[in-house]
C-alpha cells in the first residue's frame, strides 16, 4: 500500500428535503453567490424556485446553460461574474458538468490569467472560492472530490484538472433529485461510477485488500440498483444507493494508496473532445473491450476476483474463462441498461482514432496503467467498438 | 436509509515515514504546542524524540500519563494547561484514550465550568482547540471521528460525549508504529473496530446495501490480517490494512442512515466502568453473548448474511444453524486472537451486575436498539460471560 494523503472534507447533507439546510451551508461564507446550472432541468423539477426562496436574504447572480462537456467559455463567462459581483460562494445545482464548470470558475477568481491555464497546470491554482452543491445527477462524484474536466472545443481538447482547495465545501444529496432522470443518464452515470472504481480496481498493488473490498461493495451497490432505479425510478432505496456509491466512488477511498494512471477514463475524453458524446456511455463502450484487450497472465487473477467477489459467478476450473465470463456479464449488463454498445450506434467511426489513441496516450499518460498501454493498443481496444 | 449528515473532514497523512508532515498540519493553528501522550511507549519508539525535531520552532507543552480508560482529573489537569499556556493546537500522540482526552481539553479550554459537564452534556460543547493526532493503536477510530469516552472512577462512570468541532484536523497514521505493540493490543484493538463494525451492521434499517457492504468489507480486512500481525508483528501489509480499517470503521461510514442505540459498547462501558478492562477485551467477550441472545425469527436473516459474505462459511438449509456458525466463528476467532473469553479470566463476577444492566439500559438507551435489551436482557448476557 503506498503513502496517501486522504481529506475528503465536503460536510455531505444526504437524503430527502436536505435542502432545507441550504441557508447554513451558504451563508456562512457570505451572501453573494453566483448560482450554476445547466439546462434548466432544475427549474421544472423545482429546485430552482426552492434555492430562490432558502437564500431570499442573499444576492444571486445567474449562469446557465453549463454544457454537458462543460466549456471553458462557460468557465470565463463566470470568472468575469464572480470579479463583477464580488462573489462570495459559488453554487452548483446540477451533476458533474455544473459542478465542474463551477470549481475552475472558483479557481480563475483568484487567478489573473486565462482559466484555460487553470486545466492545462493545475499547479496554478491556489485559492478557490468556496464551492457548494446541489447534485441532481449520481455519477461523477465531483461533489466531494478535487477533480474538474473541461472541454475546450475549438482545439478539440478535454483535460482534467484538479486541486485540493476545489472540493465543495458542502454538499446536498437528494436522492429523490434523480426521480426525473432520463433512462440512459440513470444508466450513463452508473457506467461513470462503474468505471471510475474499475480504474483503480483494477490497479498494480497486490497489498490493498480493503480498497478492494470497498470497492467490490460499490460496484455491487450500482450493479444491484441500477435496474431498479431504471425499472422503477422513483424508488427511493435504489436512488439512495446509487447515490451514495457515486459520490463513494470518487472521494478518495477507493484509489487510496493505489498509485498509477487510469485507462478508459483518458480514452474516453479523447472520445467526447472529438465528438461530445455523453461520457458514461463512451466509458460503458470501452471498458469491456478494455478489459479483453489487457486480460492476460498476469492480469488473470485479478478479473477471477472481480468475477467471483462482485458477479459472484459460479466459480470454474478454467481461470481464463471465469475472467471472460465476468467480461460479458460486464458488457451485458451495460447493454441491458440500455446503452448503445458500440461506435456506430452513437456516430463514431475510425476517422480520428490514429489522434484520438496517441493523444490518450501522451495525456493520459497510458504508460503508467495497470496494463501499460501503447499507441497500437489504444487503437486495437478502439476497432474493438466499432 | 435515513437521512444523514457526513463530515469526516480530518486530513489522513498515511503510510511509513508520514510524520515528516507534522510541521504542516501544526503550524497552520499556532506555535504553541499541548503534548498529550500515555506511558512513555512514544518515548521507546521515537516519535517524541521526532516530534521535538521537527516541531523544534514551536513551544511544547507536556501532559503525559493519560490511562487506558482516560480519566476526568487528567481532562481537568490539561485544560489547565492550555489556559495557563495559551495553548494553540492540541497534539496526541498515543490510541483512543489519548485522543479522546485531548478532545475534551480542546472542549474544555472554551468553557467556563469542569469538564465534566461537556461528558455529561455534549450540547454544551461549542468551540474546540484544534486536535492533531499520531495514532500508534488501531482500534477506536478517534482519529478521524467527534466521539470521546472519559472515565470517572469517583462515581463509577464511563461515558462517551462528541461534537463536530472535536474531530481532529489532522491525524498521521503509520502502520509501522504498531510493529512494537504488545500482541494483546492489537487483538484487543481488533475486537473494537469489529464492535464498531457490529454496532452499525446489526441495524434495523433493510434498505442499507452500500453500507452493509462497506461494513461486510471492513470485517473481512479485521479477520484477515489480525492473525497475521499477530504472528507478524512488522507485517506492513496487515498493519496498514488493520490500521486503515480502525479509521473507516467509525468515521461515519458504515453508521450513515442507520439511526439507533449500540449494544455491546454501553454493556462494556459499564465493566470498564467498575473494573477498569482494557475496553477491546469487553467487548470480544460480550460481542458472542450478545448476538446468541438476540438470535431469533427476525434476526436470522442478517446473521445469514454475516455467515455468507463476512465468514464465507459453506451455506446450510436451516438458517438458525448457520447463524451460530457465524457466532461461532466470531468467538473461535477472538479466542484464537489470544483474547481471554470469560468474566472469570479478567476477574469480573455477578457482584455488580444488577446495577451495571440497570446503567447500561439507561443511559446506553438499550430500548432503541437493535433488539431493544431491558435489564434483564443484559443481565442475562452478562451471565452468559462468567
Amino acid at each position: 500500500m503506498d503513502n496517501f494523503i486522504f481529506n475528503a472534507y465536503t460536510k455531505i447533507y444526504f437524503g430527502k428535503g436536505m435542502i432545507k439546510n441550504l441557508p447554513e451551508a451558504i451563508e456562512v461564507h457570505g451572501k453573494n453567490v453566483l448560482l450554476v446550472y445547466g439546462g434548466g432541468s432544475i427549474k421544472r423539477n423545482g429546485i430552482y424556485d426552492e434555492v430562490k426562496t432558502l437564500l431570499s436574504e442573499c444576492k444571486i447572480i445567474e449562469l446557465s446553460g453549463v454544457d454537458p462537456n462543460p466549456r471553458i467559455e462557460t468557465v470565463r463567462e463566470g470568472v468575469r461574474l464572480c470579479k463583477e459581483h464580488q462573489i462570495d460562494v459559488i453554487l452548483a445545482a446540477g451533476g458533474g458538468s455544473v459542478i465542474d464548470c463551477a470549481k475552475v470558475i472558483g479557481a480563475g477568481y483568484y487567478y489573473d490569467g486565462d482559466a484555460w491555464d487553470l486545466v492545462v497546470e493545475p499547479n496554478k491554482i491556489t485559492k478557490v472560492l468556496p464551492i457548494v452543491t446541489i447534485l441532481t445527477l449520481a455519477a461523477t462524484g465531483s461533489e466531494m472530490n478535487k477533480n474538474a474536466v473541461i472541454s475546450n472545443m475549438a482545439i478539440n481538447e478535454k483535460l482534467g484538472t484538479g486541486s485540493m482547495n476545489m472540493i465543495p465545501q458542502a454538499s446536498i444529496l437528494d436522492p429523490e433529485y434523480l426521480y426525473t432522470l432520463p433512462a440512459i443518464q440513470t444508466a450513463a452515470g452508473t457506467a461513470d461510477i462503474m468505471s471510475h472504481i474499475f480504474e483503480n480496481y483494477f490497479k498494480k498493488e497486490e497489498d490493498t485488500f480493503i480498497q478492494n473490498k470497498l470497492a467490490e461493495g460499490l460496484l455491487e451497490t450500482c450493479i444491484k440498483y441500477c435496474p431498479i432505479a431504471l425499472k422503477e425510478p422513483e424508488n427511493y432505496e435504489a436512488r439512495a444507493n446509487l447515490m451514495w456509491a457515486s459520490t463513494l466512488a470518487l472521494n478518495g477511498l477507493v484509489g487510496a494508496g493505489k498509485p498509477g494512471s487510469w485507462t478508459c477514463h483518458p480514452i474516453e475524453h479523447e472520445l467526447s473532445a472529438f465528438y461530445d458524446i455523453t461520457h458514461g456511455i463512451g466509458l460503458a463502450i470501452v471498458t469491456p473491450r478494455w478489459m479483453r484487450h489487457i486480460l492476460n497472465e498476469q492480469t488473470v487473477g485479478k478479473f477471477v476476483a472481480y468475477a467471483k467477489n462482485v458477479w459472484h459467478l459460479p466459480e470454474m476450473t478454467d481461470p481464463f474463462a471465469y475472467a471472460n465470463a465476468a467480461i460479458d456479464a460486464t458488457e451485458e449488463f451495460f447493454k441491458n441498461c440500455g446503452i448503445p454498445m458500440t461506435f456506430s450506434e452513437i456516430g463514431i467511426n475510425e476517422e480520428h482514432f490514429e489522434v484520438m489513441a496517441e493523444k490518450a496516450v501522451r495525456i493520459g499518460g497510458l504508460g503508467e496503467a495497470y496494463v501499460p498501454l501503447t499507441k497500437e493498443d489504444v487503437m486495437s481496444i478502439l476497432n474493438m467498438c466499432l
